[in-house]
């Protein structure tokens, strides 16, 4: 494998930076590549041991539509930021930013409940949120464009997949977005409510319905939200915590409010 | 600082059967640190930097109260299993298995909510768990011995203090516990209506009721609960999940479930 397209490989894998110049991400492993569309894929890296492991098989549709490139177990491990690599690496094109009123109208009948998030810092966080949206039926997510970057490997590997499901729009203000599908800009004049997740929140958020158009906003792991952000929001909503317990972890604490929601979209 | 010492603090770090045979284990960093009482700790190791840190203040009332020892920022590496460490360590008794009649009369007038962990192997998984069980207002949490150690760093640091604060029992012997509990055994006859988180479900988990009794069970990250223990439960619960997420994260899943039964029982 050529030493410029290695060295290409090992900055998407670790710089922002590059993936966001290339437009490109990497996608590793079986589980995840087996979802990917052949018209999403800049190139395919396979071992030999992995097309002849079990693994190949689930791989199937995919190794038949793409051509790939055979690398080393040696070259795999650079491909790959796991331990141990499983074998089949995919560059993969990013998203184009989805248009707000195209993911809004794609929630057509259902009603929208949108997750925003601001400055979320933790790769980790982030994959485990966009994850929980999906199974909690979530219509898309909106991050500020200082959160961590979701097409870093880490961010993809913790969504299990969700990242190829889950609309996401990534924007540099999003106060007036919040702004603007509060006024009802996006939904022909219906309005959302919005809630801010906050640990001073003054209402508790199991007492609050989110069957209307709903938008719930969680900030900074360490900071919280900010104060422009909380200012945009109708309610302050806090989770009533027990014991001595300062905070939940900011993933739990969005998917804790996302499954309140179900529950209510479900029973309604 | 001692060879020997450094060697022995080095596997309380690293090793389970090195604090299993000790009865004791290792507590990072001030936030930790300054929750515990004199007469848990063992020993407790402080850099001169740390001392005239604002840190410090903190933890005054432990550092009036213990006798200290000052080591060397090169030791104090060598105490702590993280990149920066925070300039204290405490060497700290194990809690004694509390007995369940105790923990469960512990409870007095609210209703027992106990949460079941069956072979659960992720370090982060269970001292998330026991956060978010604290703050929910989880009575207590049962383990199955061969959990994850709650005693390995990684464990007790993702616990955020909650590890002080939870109730916790090990056993051998999960389902006779459970048979047992389930019976009323503990508690003067009352039983408990006990519910097994898993993916094959029949129930949703937010129509089962939690304001009585309660014990829920949560399984193995890949494999899920055993059947053994699945066949003790009165129901099996499942998170009804849109999309084609096959799964939440363990954590996720306790926590879920964890805020229902608070919802419900605040709002009974």
């Amino acid at each position: 494998m050529e030493a410029k397209k290695k060295k290409f490989i090992k900055e998407l894998l670790t710089k922002s930076k590059a993936r966001r110049e290339s437009g490109l991400y990497i996608v590793d492993g079986p589980k995840m590549c087996k979802e990917l569309k052949a018209y999403d894929i800049e190139s395919l890296f396979v071992t030999k041991n992995f097309l002849e492991s079990e693994n190949a098989a689930s791989c199937k549709n995919l190794l038949e539509s793409v051509a790939y490139e055979l690398v080393t177990e040696a070259d795999m491990k650079q491909l790959s930021d796991t331990v141990t690599p499983q074998g089949i690496v995919a560059l993969v094109k990013q998203k184009k930013n989805i248009d707000i009123k195209e993911l809004l109208s794609e929630s057509k009948d259902k009603t929208p409940l949108l997750f925003i998030l601001e400055k979320l810092q933790d790769p980790g966080n982030l994959g485990t949120i966009v994850r929980a949206a999906e199974a909690a039926g979530v219509t898309g997510i909106v991050m500020s464009s200082d959160c961590a970057d979701i097409y870093s490997p880490k961010v993809v590997r913790s969504t299990m997949g969700a990242i190829f499901r889950v609309p996401f729009i990534i924007t540099d203000d999003l106060c007036s977005f919040v702004n603007e599908i509060k006024a009802g800009k996006y939904t022909e004049g219906v309005k959302f409510n919005i809630y801010a997740a906050h640990l001073k929140g003054a209402k508790e958020y199991d007492l609050l319905s989110y069957i209307e158009p709903t938008a719930v906003m969680i900030g900074n792991e360490s900071k919280g939200l900010s104060d422009e952000l909380t200012g945009c929001a109708d309610y302050a909503v806090k989770i009533p915590m027990c014991g001595t317990v300062e905070s939940l972890n900011a993933a739990m604490a969005a998917a804790i409010i996302m499954f309140e929601a179900g529950r209510q979209r479900r029973h309604k």
